[in-house]
């Protein structure tokens, strides 16, 4: 691997500056992205055509030069492979027909071995094919609480208070969905390695509709159960807006613990300074003057000091940033030193 | 007033137990209140029109048995009395035919005298009228950042991305539009206060999309000019999800401070003890079997011991709560002993 950066930076090691990859960064902003995305049927064709996923896996490392590839999916394949299909609806975003209403409704689900996404898998061997060894490729899967609050609520929320609902009325039941949705994703991530990733990321992206105590109960037992049973690799978990969880976070089996912008690393920092942390520059940033860009992301860099760090935003790019604003961003941390 | 309890918790006096109102309990879970809502032609009918407002006002006094009442209204009174329209859209909320794009449109904006929204105030009279003296009628304004959020926005938003675009890129424009709104909820809110308000709750509902260092520049000196110029009730400030900012708010002008279920009671009490807090059970425990919900508010009782307390959710009562769920929420809270 001629740049392994990231990979030294998550095992904690000391590292010459901050890796940088960026939430999204394989997807959503670049033109290139767009003009074959507007060339395809749907959001489906793109992830589950390896050539195709692999091509705009590649484009951030050529156009913006990040230090990581994140492989070109997304978090929903996993309920899909499980059962539970989903339609990408443009400019609503996914939506579950059938959704996970009763026990007999999880009784259904299948628990992958994880061949079912063998499209997956080809997109990461053809992706490091073409990298030829340039940087390393991240995987990921969605934590099992995120993918627990599409199965119940079958579409995005502010407030997944069907999903909440479900943990209080049906506490036993939850814990059988989320066993499913762990096992499948253990499965699921240990064949992403197998193809060759070098890093994964469990995405908890609703973690913040909960609170210490649910999050304790039915989020941090199936994230630990993922660490430790998936770990030949270094790993990386974002729960977005779970304050209330960053004691457990940071005590977890991950390596690395991502921060999203609402949160001060030097409070979280404190917490447990051996962990490595990620993130955290408000995507919102990027809106602003060039001026601004390279202020806030040398103070985002200085908020990280005294400990590993992953630089990245704090949530994914917003799909109307310019994308020279995040070029930006990225070079303005490769021109730092630690 | 033959029961005061929530005002004499609010100025921080010892009282016998902790009163309790919800969050939304003036429309949305009521029979009563759907009935009368099924036979009008839309949500703002029932703002627009005193009798009917004052009607759905008093409905949980006489069903509920809450220590308060809420003056049916919306916070987007506001954008609409300054020159922004809002329609409410069955299953999809509030939309803004027009909104802030730039600098002339700020400008276009009425600094309200107050005048221009006498339902309000006719309502409150009403409303007032009809309780004899039973509870007191709590008013309510949003945030400046919050109608600022719906200005640029039009509409509701998980990220509010476009808003916080804005007080990155044009901040300048940011603080004339903020001024503007403040002025407008400073006269408003004296109004109310003269109609018969006992007490009002300012609702910062979308804080949580900020940070820290947004939140002081954007939002704290306008909560503060508000509770500092609308100082003859007591007040309470709930700004959800802003876990970065409970420092400035528990140091803040405001009597209470409204905590969402995420937060930890004892914690923030830790910060300045002498200041009461509001809340904060999860609303989603309302689905629970009666036991559950009777252990979970007695427990949330004790989570707030050692300094002042009004009980309340932790946000909004949901739309599909059973009401009885929440009179024994409201019961449990009634019959605890101080």
């Amino acid at each position: 691997m001629q740049n392994d950066l990231i990979i030294r930076a998550a095992r904690g090691e000391k590292t010459e500056r901050s890796p940088v990859w960026v939430m999204r960064q394989a997807g959503r902003i670049l033109p290139e992205y767009r003009e074959l995305r507007a060339s395809l049927s749907g959001f489906k064709e793109l992830v589950e055509t390896p050539d195709l996923a692999a091509e705009v896996t590649v484009q951030p490392v050529d156009i913006l030069g990040v230090d990581a590839a994140i492989i070109f999916s997304d978090i929903l394949v996993i309920p899909d492979a499980m059962g539970l299909p989903y339609e990408m609806i443009k400019g609503k975003g996914p939506h579950f027909p059938e959704v996970v209403k009763r026990k007999s409704d999880i009784e259904k689900l299948n628990v992958i071995n994880g061949e079912e996404l063998t499209y997956v898998y080809d997109a990461i061997r053809e992706t490091v094919k073409r990298l030829n060894g340039r940087v390393p490729v991240i995987g990921f899967a969605g934590a099992p609480f995120t993918i627990l609050c599409y199965m119940i609520e079958g579409q995005g929320s502010k407030t997944f208070s069907n999903a909440r609902k479900w943990l209080h009325a049906n506490p036993k039941e939850s814990h059988m969905l989320l066993e499913k949705i762990t096992t499948s994703t253990i499965n699921y991530l240990k064949l992403q390695i197998e193809a060759g990733v070098s890093l994964y990321q469990v995405f908890d992206s609703w973690a913040g509709v909960l609170s210490e105590e649910l999050y304790r109960e039915f989020c941090m037992p199936y994230l630990n159960r993922i660490a430790q049973e998936v770990n030949s690799v270094p790993n990386i978990v974002f729960a977005k807006g779970a304050h209330f969880a960053m004691e457990d976070l940071m005590s977890s089996s991950y390596n690395a613990v991502g921060l999203d912008w609402t949160m001060d690393p030097k409070f979280i920092r404190a917490i447990n300074p051996s962990k490595v942390l990620q993130g955290n520059l408000d995507p919102t940033l990027l809106y602003a003057s060039d001026d601004v860009v390279v202020q806030k992301t040398n103070e985002m860099l200085r908020s990280f000091a005294g400990g590993g760090h992953i630089a990245n935003l704090g949530h994914g790019v917003y799909p109307d940033t310019d994308w020279r604003k995040v070029k930006l961003f990225i070079d303005t941390i490769k021109s730092s030193k630690n």
